[in-house]
């Protein structure tokens, strides 16, 4: 027997570890470093690395039925009720509940394109459909309003990614109140801030809570993870901020125990680390200023941990910069053949990656009038990892 | 705005560890020992302690894109091949990968009642509907082909649970070969065999494998978990072994990065560590005679490394067992009031319990003939605790 008809769930191709591509290459990790996963670069807080040793000898323990200091840390600093904090297994998992929670079967979600993968992949898997909205090259990949409203047709969720992925740019407050506004009542306005930390703009938790001269809301939801700013990708760790008035609706859709033990602890010691987070941050501002003044070739605005950089023909330059020990993304899979994406990574590391990648530039040849084609790819293989 | 119709989807209350009941009682956290989630009484694997603690500085990094060594083990240790292991963020995590597979909107599964509740949880998460067949307990709770096949109406998915969960009964292989070979093609059988360690029967991948006098079917799955025998609950690991014709069905169905590295990495020195599995199923076939034999109402015969005990009222035992520092598991979210679930401690914790509850039987009053009513409670929140 067989699984049903699958052919519209995409299989992804997920970013590689040093570890995995070293091995493929038949060499030493210790010749490459790897800027493609938007990790942070000054591993995790300590104060997390010391929690996860002294939970290691009691994980034959289920994880807390309720991760209540946690929940109440997040809640306390975004002056929102705990049952609005849905704590999941990354922000993966935080979409999948938000999925649970929103979707009969053939609800549709309206996604950017580019995009990060996983929105769509998630709402299939809850059995809705997949819409998309363009970002526009020509306006620097501009998030607006009215490109999301253009293509809305009564989806059931909208995402919007600030900052976005892979493109690094931010959508103001006043756009997300307006594609709040004009979308239907029953309409779910999520606002995807895995990158906050290293934004300027605010959170749209402005609009949830009727700060900074907006009125207070019910149909926005923001997605925040742990993965980027606190360090710990590894150990899943996510979390969405829903409207106050879903009340016990978390209960009904959450996975019992799907955040471990080992991450809720991780995650509740990097949540009071703030100096680990600054240092983050300011590294990450250093770096994207160096990569935007020192690349041979187009590097867009960004307010994420990363740039996004047009070099022609991404899967060459890419493949070449891993020859030479620097791995980072190629965003063909996002649907831009001609652009490659670098996190910010330490003085070295961002230092090494623009030189080996304006060496792969000079060698390989510069994109015409430095910016590359990038039509969309249809058959490009999703990827999740963000 | 509002979530969807939640209302068939009821919350569920998950056990509570001795952290969470000593904190609400008010009371010193080591007067209390809990034998009520089925955890291992030994704790991790030192050599799974190893890892996660050598793993933590590291977590800043995502997960491995295919944790190829921790899967090629599995795979070995069962003789299938490496894309019939699909490993998930707990045995929780595999249930929603198989219905991402198996479900169409309204297609239904068969559970067992009693039975863990996370079955019809996952299938209503995919918009599957839940149908039940019930354990005769007049039998044992025996588990015959017989009994879901007279319930079985066509559903796509048909859940068996060997051992079970909360009796401890097994179901033989040619009673599941049975079910399989009477139900439609397009049925999947999935043995959940979460305490498999600790029973004397053989896992149904015989079945698959065509071992031991059978034919190789490609209509059975089985389900295991790191939770149990490996002392892993804390990481959340788990996996199914699917048909060895679902191909490459996994990359299409499950959530990158969702198996974290901590949990891969702890999974694969506790998978290697014969000795600590050994040493704990060695102790609970032990504390498991023990119950049997010194517990002063009826012991339900047990294959996992639990006992179900006939109570009388449960509710007011496991509460008068908590007051006096014994949590086990009131089994009337399971639909069983008149029944706890004792799980197989170290001696020292089996002797406790046993010495606390024959007293609280003897205040309390001892349930009629040995045995106590069970109306099945329509109304009881559901469980996952396993």
């Amino acid at each position: 027997m067989q699984p049903r008809d699958l052919s519209d769930h995409v299989a992804y191709q997920a970013g590689r570890g040093i570890e995995e591509v070293a091995r493929e290459l038949g060499r030493d990790p210790a010749e490459f470093i790897k800027l493609a996963s938007n990790e942070n670069p000054h591993g995790p807080s300590p104060a997390a690395v010391e929690a996860i040793r002294e939970t290691a000898s009691s994980v034959n323990a289920y994880p807390k039925a309720a991760h209540a200091d946690l929940t109440a840390a997040i809640a306390a600093e975004w002056g929102v009720d705990d049952s609005q904090v849905w704590l999941a297994n990354g922000g993966d998992g935080a979409l999948d509940y938000l999925h649970r929670a929103m979707l009969e079967p053939d609800d549709a979600v309206l996604v950017p394109e580019p995009g990060f993968a996983y929105y769509g992949m998630s709402a299939r898997f809850h059995h809705g459909a997949v819409e998309t909205y363009a970002l526009e090259r020509a306006e620097d990949f501009e998030q607006t309003a009215d490109s999301v409203l253009e293509a809305y047709d009564g989806e059931r969720v909208v995402y919007l990614t600030s900052p976005h992925n892979p493109t690094g740019t931010t959508i103001d407050l006043a756009e997300i109140e307006h594609v709040a506004e004009e979308t239907a009542e029953e309409t779910l306005v999520v606002v995807d801030e895995a990158y906050g930390e290293f934004a300027a703009v605010d959170s749209a938790l402005a609009l949830t809570q009727g700060r900074d001269g907006f009125d207070a809301r019910d149909d926005v939801a923001i997605l925040r993870t742990f993965s980027k700013a606190y360090g710990l990708a590894g150990v899943r760790l996510g979390y969405a901020v829903v409207p106050e008035a879903w009340g016990d609706a978390y209960a009904r859709v959450n996975t019992p125990f799907a955040a471990s033990e080992l991450a809720c602890r991780a995650g509740l010691a990097a949540f009071d680390d703030d100096e680990h987070v600054e240092r983050t941050v300011e590294t990450t501002l250093e770096s994207r200023e160096y990569m935007r003044e020192t690349i041979d070739a187009h590097v867009w605005p960004s307010e994420g941990n990363f740039v996004l950089v047009a070099v022609g023909d991404a899967a060459a330059v890419a493949e070449e910069m891993q020859q030479r020990g620097v791995i980072v993304r190629d965003c063909t899979s996002f649907g831009l053949p001609g652009c490659i994406r670098i996190t910010c990574g330490t003085d070295a590391e961002t230092e090494r990656a623009v030189e080996t990648l304006n060496a792969v530039l000079a060698d390989l040849g510069l994109p015409e009038d430095g910016a590359a084609e990038d039509p969309a790819d249809p058959n490009a293989p999703e990827v999740s990892d963000s």
